[in-house]
This record gives C-alpha cells, sequence and structure tokens, in this order.
C-alpha cells in the first residue's frame, strides 16, 4: 500500500489511465479541460495519459467537425471512448439452441444468431454448432475474431471456477467437460463459463427484470429447476459452484420427480420435453382438469423449492423465467405461500429478457472481464 | 479518486496512518527503521505519522528496557501499538441468560460475565439485567466505561440494520423493539446489534469451528433453529436482515412444529423448555424408544431445513451449534442426508465455542467496526 502514496509511478499511470477512461466512457466526447476537471488530476498528467490512451487505440481525438460544442476562435480538441476497439461474445449452450451475441467494448449488441441442436446431439456436435454460429454471426457483422476481447458462455449444469462442467444432466457428455478449455481453442481472448442460471441473473440485472435490486434469486422454472442469486449485485455461486441447485430438495424423502408430478398419464414426462410441458400448461388454461391437477402439482414443488431459496437468501426480488407461457400463472401461488412464510416476502416477477437472458447474461460476464481489466486498479486501492 | 495521486494531502495522512498502524499491530514492537521497510513508506513520513499516532495514544514508544532487541551504542527507539487505549463489549441477550465480555483493541478477551434471567422477564427487565452485568464486569476488570469504543449485541430474532427487532418470538416484548437505541442509551460508544445466529457464525469463523472456512453455515438447533451464513468470510445478512430463517419453511404444508415433533407425549413442548430438550435427547440416548422416536422426528425436519440452506448457499462448512448435549448425535444423519442431495456436500461439524459464542460473535462485531475507523481507508482506494 505504501506505494500508493510513494513508490511505484507504473501504479499510478494506471490509475490515472482508469479514471480518465471512465470519465471518458461516462459521456460522449470531452476536452482536455473537461478530462482535467471531471478526473481532479493535473492538466499535464491528462495529456500524457490521453496521449498513452490514443496509443492504445482505445481513445481517439474527434474530428473539429464531429465536436458538438464550438467555440470562438480554434476550438478545443475533444477526445472520445473507442468502444469499437473490441468485441465481446455473449454464448447460450441449450439443449435444443445455441445463441450467440455480438457487442463492443460499451456493451451495445452489435449483432445476434441463434440455431437448432439435437436436443440428443453428443458434446463435440453441440459445440461444433456452436463454432458455426459464432463464426457466421462475425462475418454478417463484420468483425475480426481478433478483435474479441473476452467471450462469456452459459450453459446448464454445475460449472466450476475452471470453467469444468462438475455436472450436468440435460446435455449428453456435458458431465466432466473442461467446457473453458475446449472454447478456448476458437479463440485467442479469455472464455468465462457460467451456469445458465447464473447468466441469466445478472443479465436481468443489467437490463432486465432486476434492473432496480441487487438481491435477486433469479429461478430457471423448469423440468430440472435451477437458480441463480445476485448478493449486494454480485453473482453467488457457492463454495463449489452449485448454489441454488434447489432441485435435489426432492430427493429428500419427497421422491416425486417434475417429470413424474407434470405428466398427464402415469408415464413420467421426458426430462427435457419443453414441447409437451407448453402444451399442458395450454390444456391446464383451457380448463382440462387432468392437466390443470398435474400444472397445481408442479407449481406445489417448484413453490416450495423456490421458498427455501427465499428463506435462506432473503432476496428483495424473485424473477421468474424459463419457458414462457403458461410461467405467469405460477406468480400468484408463489406470492401466496411465499407470504405465509416470509415476514418481508419478496417482490416476485416475471423475466423481461425471456430466452435472451443467458445469453445476455454471458455477455454482461465478458463486459465485467475487459473492464476488470481496462479499468480496475485491483486491490491495491484498499488496504484490507 | 483523482485525489489519490494529485490533492487531497489528508487522505494521504490517513493512508499513511492506517499503513502503519497495521505494521505495529502485527508485531510486538518496531523500530521506524522497520516499519519504514515493511510499509515502503519514506522515513520523514513514517516518523511524521507515528508521532501522530502517539499523540492519539494509539502508539507508544517502549521504554528501553522493554525493547527485546538491543544494539551496540544507543538502542534504536521502538514503538508498540497501545491494545489499551480502547476496550469492546460484546453482548449476548438470550432467553435464559445475560452474558456479557470485555476486550482490548486486540480483541483480548478481559473478563466475562454472565447472570440469569427469568423467561417470561418483560424487556425493560431483561435490558436492566443486562446494564447490571455490564456495569459489574466492568469494574471487576477496573475499566471505564468512557474507555469503550464499540459494544456488539446478539439476540434472538430478525434484526434490522438500525438495531430494530422487526420479530423475535423467543422472548417477551422484544418484537419492535429498537434494541440498537435503547442500549444507545447507556454507551458514548456506538452499538451494534445483530441476530444470534449470525453472530455466532462470525465467533466460529473467528476462533471457532469454521477458522479455516470462509464459506459457512451455522445452525443454532433447537425449538426455533435458525441460521447464519458467511460468504467469502463476511455475514450475509439478506436483504432485510432474514437470511437463514429457515425454521419456517415448516409452515409450507408440513404442520407440525419442532415442539411438537420432540414431544414423547400428545402435548407438544413449551418452545423455550431447553431443559426438556436435554431430558429427551438423554432418555433417547439411554434407548427411550419414545425419546428415540420424538428425537429422529426432530432430526429429520432440522436435517431437511438444513439441507435446504446448503442447497441455495453451496457452503464450504456446516457448523451445528446451539444446546450442546446430544447434539452430535444429529451430525450422521444430517451428514447423510447431504450426501444424498448435495453434488459435493459440505463438511459437518459441531461448534467449538459452545455457549460462548453469540457473545464472542459480537464481540468480533464491535472490534471490526472499530478496525473499519482505525484502519480502513475506506473505498477511496478503489475505483468502483
Amino acid at each position: 500500500m505504501g506505494q500508493l502514496t510513494g513508490g511505484d509511478p507504473s501504479l499510478l499511470r494506471r490509475i490515472n489511465s482508469a479514471v480518465v477512461l471512465h470519465a471518458l466512457r461516462a459521456t460522449e466526447h470531452a476536452t482536455l479541460t473537461e478530462i482535467t476537471r471531471v478526473t481532479g488530476l493535473s492538466r499535464p498528467t491528462v495529456e500524457g495519459v490521453v496521449e498513452g490512451l490514443v496509443e492504445t487505440g482505445l481513445v481517439v481525438e474527434q474530428a473539429a467537425e464531429e465536436g458538438a460544442a464550438r467555440r470562438q476562435g480554434r476550438p478545443a480538441r475533444r477526445f472520445r471512448f473507442r468502444a469499437e476497439a473490441g468485441h465481446l461474445l455473449g454464448l447460450d449452450i441449450g439443449a435444443h439452441r445455441v445463441t450467440a451475441l455480438l457487442a463492443d467494448l460499451d456493451g451495445r449488441v452489435l449483432g445476434t444468431m441463434s440455431k437448432d441442436v439435437a436436443e440428443k446431439a453428443p458434446a463435440d456436435e453441440r459445440l461444433e454448432r456452436l463454432r458455426t454460429t459464432v463464426a457466421e454471426l462475425l462475418r454478417r457483422v463484420g468483425v475480426s475474431r481478433g478483435s474479441l476481447r473476452a467471450v462469456g458462455v452459459g450453459s446448464p449444469g454445475i460449472v466450476e471456477a475452471d470453467g469444468t462442467v462438475r455436472l450436468c444432466t440435460a446435455l449428453p457428455g456435458w458431465t466432466g467437460l473442461n467446457l473453458g478449455e475446449r472454447l478456448s481453442r476458437s479463440f485467442k481472448c479469455p472464455v468465462l463459463v457460467e451456469n445458465d442460471a447464473n447468466a441469466a441473473a445478472v443479465a436481468e440485472h443489467w437490463k432486465g427484470a432486476a434492473v432496480d435490486s441487487d438481491d435477486v434469486v433469479f429461478v430457471l422454472a423448469g423440468l430440472s429447476p435451477g437458480a441463480g442469486s445476485l448478493i449486494g449485485g454480485r453473482l453467488h455461486r457457492g463454495y463449489g459452484g452449485a448454489a441454488g441447485e434447489i432441485g435435489a430438495l426432492h430427493l429428500m424423502g419427497r421422491g416425486a420427480t417434475p417429470e413424474a408430478l407434470l405428466s398427464t398419464t402415469d408415464k413420467p414426462l421426458h426430462p427435457l420435453d419443453e414441447k409437451a410441458v407448453v402444451e399442458i400448461l395450454a390444456h391446464a388454461r383451457e380448463g382440462d382438469e387432468r392437466a390443470r391437477a398435474a400444472f397445481d402439482r408442479f407449481t406445489e414443488r417448484l413453490v416450495h423449492d423456490v421458498a427455501a431459496l427465499v428463506l435462506a437468501l432473503d432476496p428483495e426480488l424473485v424473477v421468474i423465467g424459463g419457458w414462457a407461457p403458461g410461467l405467469d400463472d405460477m406468480l400468484d401461488p408463489l406470492r401466496h405461500e411465499l407470504a405465509r412464510c416470509c415476514l418481508r416476502p419478496p417482490r416476485v416477477t416475471l423475466s423481461r429478457l425471456g430466452e435472451a437472458a443467458v445469453a445476455t447474461g454471458a455477455l454482461r460476464l465478458a463486459l465485467d472481464h475487459v473492464e476488470e481489466e481496462l479499468f480496475a486498479v485491483g486491490s491495491t486501492g484498499a488496504l484490507r
């Protein structure tokens, strides 16, 4: 810490660059005088830092014409952050579909592409499908692979810190797969792998139903329900990346699986058969009694699992996502039960991003990583 | 942030003082030369800062005799942190007992005192009991009230950020009580109120069964089970301070209360009758079948509630505390169930601090507060 005040000029340079980048990123363009005022740095320091940033390509001087404000005489030089200096990918690997989102360094989405993939497709085929999706997207938008600064990936299953999928029942050949390492072969930049429900939670907080709350539980409703939690605005992964795996509660005495609960026959549904789920929900809405009963059984289970999560974490907001149709029928039973067992029940709302949530969250994680690199001074600024 | 590198010398002084205090606190005593080496600060800076700290009374120069190391000729001046410059209290308010712990600025415990209190005692009487306990303890140890820098308090119930007890079924007249404000009348220093299970979790992490883990769930087993969680070494209170109130899960369909489950008659136990609990556990151990059955019912409930907590948070370690005798009989059933429903079950162990956990945790919270004040530079050092 002593360095902050004494030695290490390189650290000071890094801090100053970060401060200037922050200032520039918060506005369209700024003069050196404006940057000096906003940052509290000295004029010579600002000039040196901006020069360095222009060299790295992260900042550019605008041609006078561009400059909005004009002064009498010679206009002051204006500089802006070059969001186009690099790009990010957000990827969603699902049971029936893979999706890619491309964005610039401001997180502005430049394009998206999805491809269907067979539910039973082996890991290699699924990964190949993802690669071609990315390649086509890059080509279509006209961004070179070399311009990518970070890639975020949302995947079902329990994902460990190193990007290995510790357990995944949803995708064939996924358990034990080092997804991060496999995808890194296709990219020169860092690849960040995250559980899909966790990614979706991040997305709803970024630009969805949870923008106003830092303490959020996102429930990926479905035949294998999962959940992601934000605590104080930060993702809570758990010690082994398994936080929110509430689905397993039913292993305890409460034997029936969601597939069995939601089935209108004696035979449980196929664990991944979301079409069947949607049909049953539709029938339930049309008043079909067996479908209604199945939906109620299924809802009761989900409600109990979510309640357990809420009692453990005490979030401000619960966001329900997953397959959209019929989901809203679950909100009232959930609110009712939470009102019974919580002193201050959380607000309960539907996902606003729907199917785009996972890829959007993956993109945000990639953006976080790049911002870390560009702007953070690490913990060097803090004492403990 | 620019200030760090440019203006605001007062911030730099604060950083430097904090750095020097850290260095001195980590050792018995140090010379200016040693401090200069450890902190990376310049010699003149160190001299100025130490002088200032001596004036505040937080640092003192040792008489030459004290100095351990001697050099040829005149010995170098040695300085040490004055842990005795201030004091802290950790208070535990229970249904049957109040306890006070007194410590110095290093958290070294100088004395402790407990007094029984009637389970049905109204709030005023309970608080008065606590005050006399504190007064006697201060007198016995010979510390003046004015020397107190912070007071931590552990209490049953859901405690809000401002120290108000939002809900407490265990203590008469406790719900709605602004405990922080009430106790502040007796102290000039800050009073920090915390849920008892939360405080116990902090204590086990500080000097108990969880010293080696930063991701811990502490379960206060008993007739109204509660839990406290540490995530990344920090207490997780939840948005409304209700995190870990797993007891309420049984409201959902599973009607029977712990008092009913643990009863060996048709009549449920009194919610606070821990003596009866201990007796039943004893009988169960001696092989009494009805007691055994009651214990098993009770354990099954607790195990389910703890499992819900573990699935939500994915901790590294679960610490079971509360009334000691018979608790260890719960560890194996708990381990067994967690192994069934968790991919990587957490370690499960008994509290090491036992009855002292809550007061010890309250003391640690007071110490944290003082260290914040003495050593933290706040977030001024970080960019975001």
